[in-house]
C-alpha cells in the first residue's frame, strides 16, 4: 500500500469499531450495564445464572419449559471425565489456579465427543459443555490440591449451588447458593474488554471453543485485567479499620498510588454492579447480625474517596466489593479470578457465537516497520 | 461519547496501526522477508535456527561467544519435568496435537520457576524455556500416543536435530538436520497475523508468557490461519500425479474452490519461503536420486497454476511446499500445524517483548451496541 504519510499509531485501539453486537452495552455516563435489552439491576435482582446464561446465547429470556430443558442441559453435562481428574493429579499442589484452569480447558477438549466435528452446531454443543464443566474443573482443583477427593456434581442443585457444594463438600444454605449466583450474573459479560477480545481475534480462525476460551483466560490473569479484587482485599487489610481510611487515601494520592477497585474506564459514575454487592453485604451483615470489618473498610474508604476521586468520575468497580463477598462465601483469594472466568465464559462464548454467525475477516492491524533496513549477513566468525 | 454519525465499521482491523516494530518485514509486492534488516534468504541458507531465535529475541546476531551461551541455554532448558509427561499419558490417545500443545504449555508452566516472579527478566527467562521445551513437549506426546517413552534431549544436537532425534529416536544426519533447522528459520516469525496478534491482545493485560503463548497456539489452531500445509498434501494426494495438475486445476477453478498453499494476504509475488523450500526439495531429491511423487505433482500444480492466478497476484506461499517437506522427513501430518507452533514461538516471544518494552494501553476496541433497547425484565411464569 502507497502511502503519502504515516497512518496515527493507535496502540489501545481506541475508538476502532470492530463489531456491531445485540449481547451487552455500557453506558458509562449514566451508570447502565444491559444484556440484550435487559437492565442488570432487573437480572440481578431476580433472575437465575441459567436464565441469564440462556438470554446471553440465545437473545432471549427462556420460557419455563426452555429453562427447564437448559437447566437439564447444563446439569448433565457438569461431570468431568476420570483422565482430567488424573491429570489435575499430577500438578504441583502450588499451581496458578488459572494456569490450572487454562489447561483444564485443553484437556476438556481432548474429550469432547465434538472435537473434530467443525460445524457450527458441534461447536455450540462444545461450548455449552465448557460453561457447564468449569464450576468442576475449579472445584476439583482445589480439593485435589487440599488433598481431598473432587466430588460429583449434585443434580438438584442449580449451576451456582452445586459449585459451592463441589468446592465445599456441604451444599449452600439459599442465601448464599442466591450470591453466588447473583456474582455469577453480574459477570458474565460485560462488551469487549481484552479477554473478549482475545477470543474474538483467536475465533477469526474458526479456533474450536476450547481453544477461544482458552486464550481469553490466559488474558483475564494478566495483572491489568483480573484479580483486582484480591488487590482490593490486600488493600483493606493493610487499612486495618474503618478510621484509618481517610489518612491511607490521603497518603496513597499524595503518592499517586493505585486504589484499588476504583475506577473504569467506561463508567463515569458508580459501577452498578458495585451497587449491587454492596446491596447483597448489607443483606449478609443483616441476616448474619454483624458487619465484616472488611466491609466496614470497604465502605470507609468508598465514603473517603468521594470528596477526592468521585469529581474525577472515578467511583468503586465491581471488584471493590466483589472479593469482600466471595470471602464471606468461603472462596479461596487465588480463586477470586477464576470466579470472574467461570461467569465470563459465558459472555465469551456468546460473542464467539455471535462473530460465527457472519464470515469474518481474520483480525490483522498492521505494524509499520521502524527497525533496520537491510543489511548484509556476516557469518558468525566474522562478528565483532 | 457523543458522535454525530457512526465510525465505520472495521471488522478486520485493515489498515490499522497497532505498533511500530523492530522485528520483521514483509515486503508484499518485492517478495521480501526481513527480519530484523536480514533477508529471509540469507538467514536461511546460512543462519542457524539458534543464532535466528537470538537475533529474533535480542535485535542481533551473536557473535561466537554468544551463541554458544545461547545454544548452551536452550540445551540446558530442553527437558520437561516428570509430572508433565504424566500428565500427557492420561490424555486420549486420539486427541488434537495442538490441543495437547495448548495444555501443555500451561502444563509446564505449573512447574516454572519463575512463574509467581512478576519482573520483566523473569518473564524472558519463562519465555526462553518455553521455545527450548516446546519440541520436547510435542516429542514427547508423538512417542505416548504411540506407546513409545519419550527420550530425554540430546545436549550435543541443535534444536531441530535434537527435535527429530526424541521424534524418531535416532538422531537425523546433517541434510536432514539442516531442512528441519531451516523450516523452523523461515517460520519463526511473519509480522502480525492472527496469532501474534492474540498474543499482543493477551500480553497487553501483562499476562505471563505461557498465558500469551496458550492464546497464541489457540489462534493458530484455526483452520483459517494454521493447518493449511495438511490439506496441501490432502489436495496433491487427490489430484493423484503430476499429468492430471491441470486439468484437476481448471474444475477447481470452474467450481470457483479453494487450492490450498497458493495465495497470501501480503505477498503479490512468490512467497520467499515457497522459494526457499522448493530449493530445499530439489536438494532432497538430488541426494535421493529421485523425486518424491508429491513433490512432482506440486511443480506441476505450480506450473499450471501460472497462467490462471499469477496475473492475479496468486502464487505458491509458505504452505505450498513445507507439508511435502516435513512428511519426507517424517513428520506425521497431524503434526504439521504444531511444527508451525514450535518455530512461531520465537516470533510470539519477540513480539511480546518488544510489547513489553513501553507501557501499553490494554487493546480495547469498540463494540457499537445494536441490540434490543430497554426492555422490563418479566419473570420466567409470565412468558409467553
Amino acid at each position: 500500500m502507497e502511502e503519502e504519510c504515516r497512518p496515527m499509531l493507535n496502540t489501545g485501539l481506541r475508538g476502532v469499531v470492530i463489531a456491531d453486537t445485540r449481547i451487552s452495552d455500557v453506558q458509562g455516563a449514566a451508570g447502565k450495564l444491559i444484556y440484550r435489552g435487559y437492565l442488570i439491576q432487573d437480572l440481578a435482582n431476580t433472575a437465575s445464572f441459567e436464565e441469564v446464561a440462556y438470554l446471553l446465547l440465545f437473545e432471549k429470556l427462556p420460557d419455563a419449559a426452555e429453562l427447564k430443558t437448559f437447566k437439564a442441559q447444563l446439569a448433565a453435562e457438569r461431570d468431568i471425565p476420570p483422565e482430567v481428574i488424573a491429570a489435575l493429579k499430577t500438578r504441583p499442589k502450588d499451581a496458578l489456579v488459572m494456569d490450572v484452569l487454562q489447561a483444564g480447558v485443553s484437556l476438556l477438549a481432548n474429550h469432547d465427543p465434538d472435537v473434530t466435528d467443525q460445524t457450527q452446531e458441534a461447536a455450540v454443543r462444545m461450548a455449552i459443555r465448557l460453561i457447564a464443566k468449569f464450576p468442576t474443573l475449579l472445584a476439583a482443583w482445589d480439593r485435589i490440591r487440599n488433598d481431598k477427593d473432587p466430588l460429583s456434581s449434585s443434580p438438584n442443585l442449580d449451576h451456582a449451588a452445586n459449585f459451592l457444594y463441589m468446592l465445599k463438600g456441604e451444599a449452600p444454605d439459599e442465601e448464599e447458593g442466591h450470591f453466588m449466583d447473583t456474582c455469577l450474573v453480574l459477570h458474565a459479560e460485560h462488551t469487549i474488554n481484552a479477554s473478549t477480545f482475545a477470543a474474538m481475534v483467536s475465533g477469526s480462525t474458526l479456533a474450536m471453543p476450547s481453544y477461544v476460551i482458552a486464550a481469553a483466560i490466559g488474558t483475564l490473569a494478566g495483572p491489568l485485567h483480573g484479580g483486582a479484587n484480591e488487590h482490593v482485599i490486600q488493600m483493606l487489610q493493610e487499612i486495618g479499620k474503618p478510621e484509618n481510611a481517610r489518612a491511607w487515601l490521603n497518603r496513597k494520592l499524595a503518592a499517586k498510588e493505585v486504589i484499588w477497585g476504583m475506577g473504569h474506564r467506561e463508567y463515569k459514575v458508580k459501577d452498578p454492579r458495585a451497587t449491587l454487592l454492596q446491596k447483597l453485604l448489607k443483606e449478609l451483615a443483616a441476616s448474619q447480625g454483624s458487619v465484616s470489618p472488611l466491609f466496614e473498610t470497604a465502605m470507609a474508604l468508598e465514603e473517603a474517596c468521594e470528596e477526592h476521586l468521585a469529581p474525577k468520575g472515578v467511583y468503586p468497580n465491581v471488584d471493590f466489593y466483589s472479593g469482600i463477598l466471595y470471602r464471606e462465601m468461603g472462596i479461596p483469594p487465588d480463586q477470586f479470578t477464576s470466579m470472574f472466568a467461570i461467569a465470563r465464559t459465558v459472555g465469551w462464548v456468546a460473542q464467539w457465537l455471535e462473530q460465527s454467525e457472519s464470515p469474518t475477516k481474520i483480525g490483522r492491524p498492521r505494524q509499520i516497520y521502524a527497525g533496520p533496513t537491510e543489511r548484509d549477513y556476516k557469518p558468525v566468525s566474522e562478528r565483532g
